[in-house]
C-alpha cells in the first residue's frame, strides 16, 4: 500500500498493528543519490571507519524519498508467512535543502518511481531528537510573539476595507450559529494583510486571525471565542496537532524502533545510515560515536546481502542484487508460502512488482530472508518463525559492506576485523598516469590488481604468490626503478600514519593489540563469503559460534562470481586478523601472557 | 509546445527558426529553489553587489528544470503579434549534483509541474564553456585510452564462455549481411564482461565492443569494420555526436544570443543568472565581472516588471506578480491580437494555461510586455513592432531588483545608483531580542521600520520627518539608554567600513565620487516608481531621456500597493543618489563643478 499525506491519518492505525503483531520488519529506501563528491566514491581499500564517513556524509547531503517496510509474521498452522506492506512517500520538514543527483533520480524515474506523488503528496518526517527539542521550546515560548500594535491608516481604500471587516466580525460575533469567518486572501494587498493582523487583531481580543491555504487558495480565517482562556487553549491544541503532523512519518519508525523487532534489509548500510539521520538523530562523527547510536536505538538488523554472501546460496546464485536473488531464491530454493496479512493490500510472489519500488523491494527482502533461512533451518523450519533461528546468530548486527576487498561487514554492536594489508603497495603518481604507466613500474609481477583512489593516488595488489617478504624485496627494486614524481611504498607505512591520527580519542592499547593479532587465512572465493566461519563475537549471546573460528583456506580456486569478477582478475586470498575489544572484556592473549608473566617470574 | 528528450532533435529546427525570425524572445524559468542558507535571504538593506552575490549563490546552488522561450514577431499588414512558445525540460548533464529546496518542488508539483517527465526525458544541457573545453580535450585525447590486455581464464563456465562468444564473433565476420552482433549484458557477470573487453577485444582488431542500453535492457553491442581506418572514423564520429547530444539545449540559447535578438523576463534577475551559469559559463565573484560577462555576451534585456511598477500600470495593477500582471493587462490596457505562429503549438490569450510552467509564463510575460510597450506608445504602435518603441530606452538591460529599500534595479551595463543611508540605524544585539525590544530602545522616534538581518543585527529606518542631524542627535539619546550587549550606529559608519574591503579592486575615485552624489528625492508611493523619471545613462544612445532627470517628489501620499504594504507600515521618500559611471565619460557634475571654480577664481 502506497502512504501519502493523502490518506497517512486513516492508515497510521493499521500499520502500527502490522508492526505490533510481526517477527520482523523488512526495510528499503530509495534516495536522491548516493555520492556527492568524487573523493567519497567507495574505494575497495577503505578502512572501515573511512567507509561509515563516506556513508554518513551521503546520509547528509541526500534525501530519503522513499522507505518500504514489509512486516512478516510466521503463522504456524498453516506453515506460512502472512505480510504487510507499504510504501511511504517522503518529503522531509518545510524546508530541507538536500541534493540531488540527476544520474540517481532518472534511474528512479526509468523505474516508474512517481516524483509528482512525491512532491505533491510526500510525508513529513522530524528526527526523534528534532521533536524531543521542538516540544522542549514550547514550555519558554509564549503563542503568540508580539502583541498587535496598529498602523497608521491615511488611503482611503484601506479605511474602507478596515470598516467593511469590521462590520463583517461585529457580525460574526453576534451570530452564534456561526465560529469562523473566511475572507479571500489571494489577491490582497500584503497592506490590508497588515491592517487585518495589526490593527484588526489589536481592537478584537477575542478572535484569532490566521491565514489558510485549501485547495491552492490562500484565504483569511477569523475565528471567534468565548474568553481569552479557550482562545488560548485553541492556540495550544493547534501547536500540538501542528507538530503531530510534522511529526508525520517519524510515527512510524518510533513504533518500529520501540517494538524491538529485528529489522531486515539487503545491502543495508545507506538505508540505515539515512534512517538514522533523518528520523532519529544526526549521525555521529565517528564510527564509535554510531555504534553506540544503534545500541541505544535500535533493535537487531539483519543484511541479506551477507547471507547471500555466504553459502550455499552463493554457489547457486552469483548476482547477489536483490532482483536478482529474489527471482532465483523464488525459483532454486522453495520458499515457503507467502499470504498477504488480512485486512492490508499488499505484493504477492505471484503478483510481481516494481524493483526500486521501496515497498516491493522491502517485501523481497523479506522473503528472501525467510527463504534464506528456511534453507539453513532444513527439516527444522517448520517449528517455528525463521527470526528464531540458530543459523541467525552469525549474521546478527552486521551491515554488508560492499565493494570492499577485505572487510566483508561492518559490526554494529562490537569491534570490527581488522585487516592486514602489509603485502599492498601505495602508490602516489603524477595525474597524467595512466593503466600502462603502473603496470610497466611493476612489470616484474604478474597479474597485479590497481585500486585507483585519486588521478594521483592508487594501491597496487600483488599475485598471492608473494608474501610480505617477497613485496618488500620487491619494492626496493621498484624504487629503484622509479621515475620522478612518483613514490612507492608498503601499506603498512600509510597505515600507521593513518591510524595514529585516527587513534587520537580512541581507548589507549590499540598499538600494542596490533602485536597480539590474531590472523585468519581466508580464500575470498565465493562472495565474500564463508562468513559463517568467520564470526567475532555476536550480540546475542545464545547460540553465539566460538570467538575464534578455526582458519579456513580452500586453496587456489578461482572467483567465478559477480565480486570476483568486478573486483579483479585473479583470486588472492585475504588476510583476516581481529583485535580484542577495546572495551575492557578480559581476552585469551593477554590473559595467556599474564600467566606467562607469572610463571615466569615465581617458578 | 513541451520539448523534452523525446523530440527534440524533431523540433529543433523549427525553434531555431522561430527564433530567427523574431523580434524578441521572452523568457522564463523554473528552479529547484531560491536559497540555501538563511543568511542568504533578501535584505531590503542588500548592497546591490551583496544582492549579486546572494543571486549568484543561488544559481550555482540550485537546478534549472524548466525554461520558457516565446518567440514574438509583429505583423504590420495584420496589426498583430505572432508567438511560438517551447517549454524546455531540463535535467543537465550526467552526475549534475544540485540542491533542491522540498517547499520550492511542492510548490511546483502543486502548480501542475510533471517531475516525471523532467527526470525521465528532461534534455541535457551543457555551458558554451564547457562544451569549448571538451572540443579542446579532443586534440589530444586518444579515442580508446590503453590497449587491452587478456586476462587469465581459469574456470570452466569462463572458458566456455570465451569459446561461444569468438564463434558468434568469426560469424559475424563472415556474414556480409550483418553489421553488429548483439549480446544479452543484463545478467552477465562482471567477470564475463571483462573477458569481452580485455580477452576478446585484444584478440580481434577490427570490431568495437561497447556497452548499449535500449528499453532500459543492458546489452552489449560487437560492431564490425573493413579496417582499423574505418573503425576510427567510427569511434570520432560517435564522439561528436555524443557531444553534441550532451549540449542538448544549449544548442537552442546559442542560437538565441548569436542572434542578438532582446530577451524580455518578468522579475528576470535570477532567471538570466541560472541562464548564464548553466549555458554560458561560471558566474563570476564579483558585480562588475558579471557585467563584463553579459556585455560580452547578452543582447539587450528588458525586465516586465520594471515596466510594471512605472506608471500608468503601477496606478491600476497594484500587484506586479506574473499572473496578476496578465490578467489585469488583458482587462484594462486592450493588448492587441496575437496569432499563432503558423505551424507552432503554442498558447493563445483565450486558452489559458498553468501558471509556473515556464512555457506560459514565457508567453505572459511576452504579451505583457508588448501590452504595455503599446499603451506607452499610444496611437503610433501600429507603426512598428514594440521592441523599437522609444520608451523602452529607460528599461534597456536594468533587471527588477525585488523587495529592496532603495535600490529598485540592477544596471547591466552600467553604474548602479549610489544610496544615500546616512539616516539609517544599524543595531547589534543579543538574539533574544525581538520586535519590542527594540521598539523599547527607539521609543522616541515613530513609527520606525525594523529590518531584521539576522537575530543578532538589524536596521532600524526612522520616520521621513527626521533627517541626518536628527537622526544624529537622536543616536546620541539611543546611545545613552543602550543596555549592555546592544550596539547602535548610523549606517554610514558601517558603510565605509564594507565599502573599504569591497572596493579594494575597484577602480580609483569610488570613495571620491560620494562627495560627488547627486541627490534625488524620491515618494516610493507606487511601485518602486516612476522609474523613467529615475534613469541613469542607457546603453542604447537613441531617445535617451535626459542624464540627470528633475527631482519628483510626490509628497506625503500613503503607500498603498503590495510592495508598500509588505515593506512596511508607513511611506517613507527613499533618496536617491547617483555616481558617475566609472568608465570616464563626462558627466554633467564634474562639468558644472569645474565650470563653477573656473569662473571663481577667473573672475
Amino acid at each position: 500500500m502506497e502512504v501519502t499525506t493523502e490518506n497517512f491519518k486513516e492508515v497510521l492505525p493499521s500499520i502500527l498493528q502490522a508492526v505490533e503483531r510481526a517477527d520482523f520488519v523488512a526495510i528499503d529506501a530509495e534516495f536522491t543519490g548516493l555520492r556527492r563528491k568524487e573523493t567519497s566514491r567507495y574505494c575497495e581499500l577503505d578502512t572501515i571507519e573511512e567507509r561509515y564517513i563516506k556513508a554518513r556524509e551521503a546520509a547528509k547531503d541526500f534525501g530519503m524519498i522513499q522507505f518500504g517496510i514489509s512486516a512478516f509474521r510466521y503463522i504456524k498452522e498453516k506453515s506460512s508467512y502472512s505480510h504487510a506492506t507499504f510504501c511511504f512517500y517522503l518529503l522531509g520538514k518545510t524546508g530541507d535543502m538536500l541534493y540531488y543527483d540527476n544520474t540517481s533520480l532518472k534511474f528512479l524515474a526509468d523505474n516508474g518511481f512517481d516524483f509528482n506523488k512525491l512532491f505533491k503528496s510526500g510525508l513529513p518526517y522530524l528526527s526523534i531528537l528534532e521533536e524531543a527539542e521542538k516540544r522542549g521550546e514550547f514550555v519558554n515560548q509564549a503563542l503568540e510573539p508580539f502583541p498587535p500594535s496598529p498602523v497608521k491608516v491615511a488611503e482611503e481604500k484601506a479605511r474602507k476595507f478596515l470598516i467593511e471587516t469590521e462590520e463583517k466580525i461585529d457580525a460574526l460575533l453576534e451570530d452564534e450559529s456561526r465560529e469562523v469567518l473566511v475572507l479571500p486572501g489571494g489577491t490582497l494587498p500584503g497592506f490590508f494583510r497588515k491592517l487585518l493582523y495589526n490593527n484588526i487583531a489589536a481592537k478584537y481580543k477575542n478572535i484569532l486571525i490566521r491565514s489558510l491555504t485549501t485547495d491552492q487558495e490562500r484565504n483569511i480565517e477569523i475565528r471567534k471565542f468565548d474568553s481569552p482562556e479557550a482562545r488560548l487553549k485553541f492556540l495550544e491544541e493547534e501547536r500540538e496537532r501542528k507538530l503531530d503532523e510534522k511529526v508525520g512519518f517519524t510515527h512510524v519508525i518510533r513504533k518500529v524502533l520501540e517494538s524491538g523487532k529485528p529489522l531486515v534489509g539487503h545491502n543495508m548500510m545507506l538505508d540505515l545510515l539515512h534512517l538514522i539521520q533523518k528520523t532519529v538523530q544526526p549521525l555521529p562523527d565517528t564510527l564509535e560515536q554510531f555504534k553506540n547510536v544503534v545500541k541505544a536505538n535500535l533493535p537487531t538488523i539483519y543484511d541479506t546481502k551477507l547471507l547471500a554472501k555466504d553459502p550455499p546460496f552463493c554457489v547457486d546464485i552469483p548476482i547477489t542484487s536483490l532482483g536478482i536473488l529474489y527471482s532465483e531464491l523464488c525459483g532454486k530454493f522453495s520458499p515457503p508460502d507467502f499470504i498477504v496479512e488480512e485486512g492490508y493490500e499488499s505484493h504477492s510472489l505471484s503478483g510481481g512488482g516494481q524493483a526500486h519500488d521501496a515497498g516491493y523491494d522491502a517485501f523481497m527482502t523479506g522473503v528472501c530472508f525467510i527463504t534464506m533461512v528456511k534453507k539453513l533451518d532444513g527439516s527444522n523450519w517448520k517449528n517455528k518463525s525463521v527470526i528464531r533461528s540458530k543459523h541467525l546468530s552469525q549474521f546478527s548486527s552486521r551491515l554488508n559492506n560492499m565493494n570492499s576487498h577485505d572487510i566483508p561487514f561492518l559490526n554494529l554492536v562490537g569491534p570490527d576485523v581488522q585487516t592486514d594489508r602489509s603485502r599492498i603497495f601505495c602508490v602516489d603518481c603524477p595525474a597524467e598516469w595512466n593503466v600502462g604507466n603502473v603496470h610497466g613500474l611493476f612489470n616484474m609481477m604478474k597479474p597485479i590488481k590497481i585500486v585507483w583512489v585519486s588521478s594521483t593516488f592508487l594501491y597496487v595488489i600483488p599475485p598471492e604468490d608473494i608474501d610480505k617478504s617477497g613485496c618488500k624485496q620487491y619494492l626496493k627494486g621498484i624504487q629503484a626503478s622509479c621515475p620522478p614524481m612518483v613514490r612507492v611504498r608498503l601499506y603498512g607505512d600509510t597505515l600507521s600514519v593513518k591510524r595514529k591520527s585516527q587513534s587520537d580519542d580512541a581507548s589507549p592499547g590499540v598499538e600494542a593489540s596490533a602485536s597480539r593479532v590474531h590472523e585468519y587465512k581466508r580464500l575470498k572465493s565465493v562472495g565474500s563469503d564463508q562468513l559463517s566461519k568467520m564470526t567475532l563475537e555476536s550480540p546475542s549471546m545464545e547460540e553465539v559460534p566460538p570467538i575464534y573460528a578455526n582458519a579456513n583456506d580452500n586453496g587456489k580456486r578461482m572467483k567465478t562470481n559477480q565480486d570476483a569478477a568486478t573486483d579483479g582478475v585473479f583470486a588472492i586470498p585475504d588476510e583476516w586478523c581481529e583485535i580484542p575489544d577495546r572495551e575492557g572484556r578480559p581476552h585469551l592473549v593477554p590473559l595467556v601472557l599474564a600467566l606467562f608473566i607469572f610463571f615466569k617470574w615465581f617458578w
